[in-house]
């Protein structure tokens, strides 16, 4: 038979732990931190209802969202991005910066379409996302792991490896990091754009989950630090609006833009119409505020309830990160307990059935880093079933230490 | 600056082209043959929001319309496919053997991410739809263009490249073709079928205009012939239901199709959910039949009014294919007019004010073939229009060839 490509036996192994990650999602006898999914209270079905009656109503706007639009999206959606997201957290740029895409995760794609070929160097930091990592697998690049502490990538040990490796991208997820929940710190984001620009390298910063902050203060973006174009940012609809409508966008400088504008035509022409209208009514009709003060409020509640059920029912010498913001938090387990095991365990043991993610898949080092690590998600489970999933989980790990 | 990938500039030519296609839709005050748009006719804009608010009151199709999805998409779709676009067309398969994409466009995307290497080659029909070349040159293959006549390509001529390229994969539009209008025979339809399987090459058939056939006798695709598996057919919902919503399919077997879940998981995750839901209940509802009946009604009046009028205004010596569905006809024209300048003239002439999209970017080989054709389109404009535009474009070559 035909054979398939070389990238394909590159990205067999991520391919798996990412379809894993999905398929955990749809198992309801499961107490589920697995997937990344938003609360379904968060989802504004009611307002996008109203919306889409409202724009299909109108004549010339009905036919538009039906009919082929610009590659880069819509004008409407692309000025929301720049007045609405952007400008707040000290961007300044203008609608030629930003494409729409679909879904953030496309920006990945597209970045490395426009700028990585076979067996250039992605420095990443260790962990990361492992779905990012399955993408720079099939673009048959080399990841090596940057170490992190508590305020994210250390960047003694950024610049050590970019000298060693001689990297083309640095891929960066710098508030509430998926999957350990850490951000990176104001210090350290001016000296991820200075080493950029030294070395010539570039940044893609993956922030998809920078606007759900429900405490400590706000950061700017490495965007905002960068004054030579050596960064592109990926930002995402997912968290704020709806991760079905597939809604992203990337913000670069106007020349990196024009080359994601081809390498989207040559993926799928464009975003879908019907989402983009709706996600930029939604903002332009200022329903923005008030819901992300709802799903704020909605998400420091589990967090809460997360981090003080891990301290309550986990053994003692558990360490867990402390996320201002976003969906995760990381969990470090005491005793050399093997987190791919105890999830094998935890999800199929009826008296259990509680799913998390293990952390070893989040190593793209792949060197037995994160066995006793865990990426637990507290976004789409409610509060007592956060709290009676911690607790039989905490149960489950304690019995084994005591054996 | 960090150098882009070396795919950059082999996409570079056919990048503009397609940018051009996109850009000339929107200039309202021209007379527009350039787009592959359907109608707005054709748009079922009413149908589509009663379908919304209904699925939008209902709180779990809601949820699920704007929460993460399946990777393969949703199987109301899928079975949709499987049922209403594939079985009355002589294919036989299952919910397990399709995928559902962001548009038609897409799947030619990720058949090359499964199966293209740089340096593969890939045999395409000269002429050929260029936003297609567009991504085989981002992918960094070689094409190679085999032979037409009316009846499609020559399969003496494609088993001829076969043995003198060692191609990977053969690119074929066999219904209705982009942008020669012209539908591959039953009899060629076979034999590309079997000259994949006899030289083990993939056969990837994109098949986006199949449905709307107005006149002539229907044919099963390629893919009904293909008893090996070596045919991978991509489909699209673009011309029959709404091309802003971009929803398309691949039917392969099922090895190719978990391939193509792996590098769509890695391109945007998965496809946009509220229209994969609106098309899915679009079908499930019944109102494709009507639908349909209408829209080739539409194209059909479309059709025979352009190909009177060139037949009318152009030149003695015109040729023209005729289409028995689809979008476009291919125009050839006497006496040694070269269609770029035309079309340069055409479209800035405030007296004549007409696009049309000149023929020599649809050859991959770049030989200097189809100097003296063009593509004309009917779809998206009304008849007085269509006449109009095809008597003024018809003065102006006439007007050249007196000179």
């Amino acid at each position: 038979m035909v054979p398939y490509a070389k990238r394909m036996e590159k990205m067999a192994f991520t391919a798996n732990v990412v379809k894993g990650l999905f398929g955990s999602m749809t198992n309801p006898d499961i107490i589920s931190f697995s997937g990344g999914s938003p609360a379904r209270e968060a989802l504004p079905v009611d307002t996008i209802r109203q919306l889409a009656d409202e724009v299909l109503r109108t004549d010339t706007r009905g036919v538009e969202a039906l009919q082929y639009g610009p590659i880069e999206g819509i004008r409407d959606l692309r000025e929301v991005v720049v007045r609405e997201l952007l400008a707040p957290k000290g961007i300044d740029c203008g609608v030629d910066n930003v494409i729409i895409i679909t879904g953030g995760l496309e920006g990945i794609n597209l970045a490395c379409q426009a700028y990585i070929d076979p067996g250039d160097v992605i420095l990443v930091e260790a962990p990361t996302f492992v779905q990012s990592v399955e993408i720079f697998d099939m673009f048959e690049a080399r990841c090596v792991g940057v170490a992190m502490d508590d305020n994210g990538l250390i960047p003694e040990d950024l610049e050590r490896k970019i000298r060693q490796c001689h990297p083309k991208m640095i891929y960066v997820i710098p508030t509430f990091q998926n999957p350990s929940g850490r951000t990176l710190s104001l210090e350290r984001r001016k000296a991820v754009a200075e080493l950029a620009a030294k070395y010539d390298v570039l940044v893609l910063e993956d922030d998809p989950y920078r606007d759900i902050r429900y405490s400590g203060e706000d950061l700017p973006p490495i965007k905002h630090f960068d004054t030579t174009g050596h960064v592109v940012m990926a930002g995402s609809f997912s968290k704020i609006f709806s991760p079905g409508s597939r809604l992203g966008y990337v913000v670069a400088d106007t020349e990196t833009i024009q080359h994601l504008v081809d390498v989207k035509s040559a993926t799928n022409s464009h975003t879908s119409m019907l989402p983009q209208i709706l996600c930029a009514e939604f903002f332009k009709r200022g329903c923005y505020p008030a819901h992300h003060q709802m799903i704020c409020d909605l998400y420091r509640r589990r967090r809460d309830v997360m981090l003080q059920s891990i301290d309550r029912y986990f053994p003692a010498g558990t360490k867990h990160s402390n996320p201002d913001g976003g969906l995760f938090t990381w969990v470090e387990l005491p005793g050399g307990i093997d987190t791919s095991a105890l999830l094998q365990e935890s999800s199929t043991d009826p008296a259990v059935n509680v799913a998390f993610v293990a952390g070893e898949g989040f190593f793209s080092d792949r060197d037995g880093q994160g066995k006793n690590c865990m990426r637990m998600s507290f976004g789409n489970t409610p509060e007592d079933l956060i709290e009676e999933g911690v607790r039989r989980l905490g149960g489950l790990i304690c019995s084994k230490l005591n054996k």
